[in-house]
């Protein structure tokens, strides 16, 4: 594989901004989708950085995606409201349900907020770390098109099915998981076929539902937890109801597949944002002296031996690969910078800058 | 090992009933554990079922748990609750925050209550069942002492830390998801030592954190996920979370363990409870017709090639259980029977009856 070329953090961004807005992207969808990407191509999530740039433009284009919604949120109760994004790019949906999360817990203590009719929005962990970085705990999952087996079964069923949660930390980034429920992503899969490499044992099987290694026979991903993957699928369980009976969208083997020919109609997808308010339940220093203890012994952990590294907090692992790229400039794939290049020529972009 | 002996359901709950009033619990405390050890006991989760009526006794008597507590209910926001359980059995504790969740939510859409001083709650899924059955989507939690390790960690770091979750379901059962974030439970590793079995690949290490499958070297569980143990041990941080900072009370690191010499003195464990009530965010009928047939699809799934059976929805397998054994009764292992004599005949009580 060609190697990626590097960017600076601080060009890329708004060369992805001015990109979606030519795309026909309005302010408000460019600069969510935007931050959204640069989210998780700074974290290293680059399945769902600015690698998808040119996906997002082409639904756009063919109005799978609704560039200029009229989102419409609704205060149902006390603490719960309803957002209809109106086929809005998922991100700008995520952010702005997990915004009005976050204010009704500031008064409630905590809120909750479905969505309905989003589409893709790429690293759940974005919206969790948000409502984290504004000192509540987040909560965020969407379910998605059916990639991912049952425990037992055969087929393709729940999607991937994220789940992430943040909680502040006082003078530090936050806690953050951000965890698929399956083994791992498909994108591994289709990697591993590129490198030749075996796939780990019981992460996906083959056409008949058994479990494979060959990641040219692997068909569908299995959830995670291996032989006691009931767990990760009851997990998927869990993304599901909160994204489609709560929310009345379609479950994740009705949803229009993400790729492949495009509809030109929005996906209709749903999911869920909550939001606690730690200083509801307890005086802010006692929170910050625990949550800083915790932190610290997980850091002072002693690894197991022959372990990889040190034991690591969730989000660790992401603040020290930012640190990395805001040095050193964000990765990006050849294929995708070749996209980028005839973009900045089509609509007469300022590119960004090579790191 | 000896047979366990069955019991009848309705003479097993009056006489745990009356064994833990006449060992000091008030009228209170033993309905609420009578209620979660018959869950337990009925559903199949015999470890944390009347199995346990002996350590409830003891912890009672030494003053570890209070048998006679005065709870106090703090509303702390719109829609956020304090319980302060003054050490009270977690069974009583759990279920009277997720009682004043429930109320909450159907007021409010969503309520959370967090737990402070209260002591070892049993099953989670009880109380995440009981949210279901009153028509809230409910999640209860609760650390405990430390028997997990870290991802790459050596020594036991997190408790078991469970998740349930239930969600109502129309004319049936709940979908109810009650799992530990470990990869098996501390008494599987007991069961195979005194079996001779080997434990299943990756769920245990021994003293200096190597992966083993030898039950008598295994000190330590690992979380669930294997290779991919950070999203178990990220989920019992997420417990950890909202049952130590959010409350005040002890990290999993700091508790007392549940076994060994008694303190006399309450273990200061804290729990999370939230309630979800759909009817705030979607109509019944839409939320219901979307669960009924998302569960007919998990049922008609077609299985994996060489799969032990057809996929079940969480909580199927508990249901098939609780029939069967409400019908040839709940069985009881040796050891708890003859506890069960002894406080018979010490305190006069009506013995149950066999099946």
């Amino acid at each position: 594989m060609a190697e990626p070329i590097r960017f600076t953090a601080g060009s890329l961004a708004p060369f992805v901004e001015q990109a979606l807005i030519a795309g026909g992207a309005d302010a408000a969808s460019a600069d969510a989708a935007t931050r959204a990407m640069m989210h998780a191509s700074r974290l290293g999530v680059d399945s769902h950085g600015v690698r998808l740039l040119p996906y997002y433009l082409s639904v756009i284009a063919t109005g799978e995606v609704n560039g200029a919604p009229e989102l419409r949120l609704e205060r149902a109760a006390g603490s719960a409201a309803i957002l209809d994004a109106d086929g809005a790019i998922g991100h700008l949906a995520c952010y702005r349900a997990m915004a009005e999360a976050v204010a009704i817990a500031r008064e409630q203590g905590v809120g909750a907020v479905t969505i309905k009719r989003m589409s893709h929005m790429g690293a759940a962990g974005a919206y969790a770390l948000w409502a984290a970085e504004q000192g509540c705990i987040g909560f965020l999952t969407a379910n998605s098109d059916a990639a991912v087996r049952l425990h037992d079964g055969r087929d393709a069923f729940h999607g991937t099915s994220p789940i992430a949660w943040g909680a502040p930390v006082p003078g530090q980034r936050p806690w953050l998981l951000d965890m698929a429920t399956s083994a791992i992503p498909m994108n591994r899969v289709l990697l591993y076929r590129s490198l030749g490499r075996i796939l780990p044992a019981d992460v996906a099987v083959d056409e008949v539902g058994r479990v494979t290694t060959d990641p040219h026979a692997a068909r569908v991903l299995s959830p995670v937890g291996g032989e006691y993957g009931y767990k990760g699928a009851g997990l998927a369980g869990l993304v599901e109801i909160l994204s489609a009976p709560l929310t009345g969208m379609a479950l994740s083997t009705e949803l229009k597949p993400m790729y492949g020919v495009s509809t030109g109609r929005p996906r209709d997808m749903g999911g869920f944002a909550l939001a606690i308010d730690p200083s509801a339940f307890i005086p802010a220093p006692i929170y910050e002296g625990i949550m800083t203890r915790y932190l610290e012994s997980i850091r002072a952990a002693a690894p197991a031996e022959g372990a990889a590294g040190q034991p690591m907090a969730p989000g660790d692992r992401e603040w020290a690969v930012e640190a990395e790229r805001l040095k050193n400039g964000i990765p990006v794939d050849p294929d995708t910078v070749a996209a980028m290049e005839q973009l900045s020529a089509t609509h007469g972009l300022t590119p960004p800058v090579r790191a």
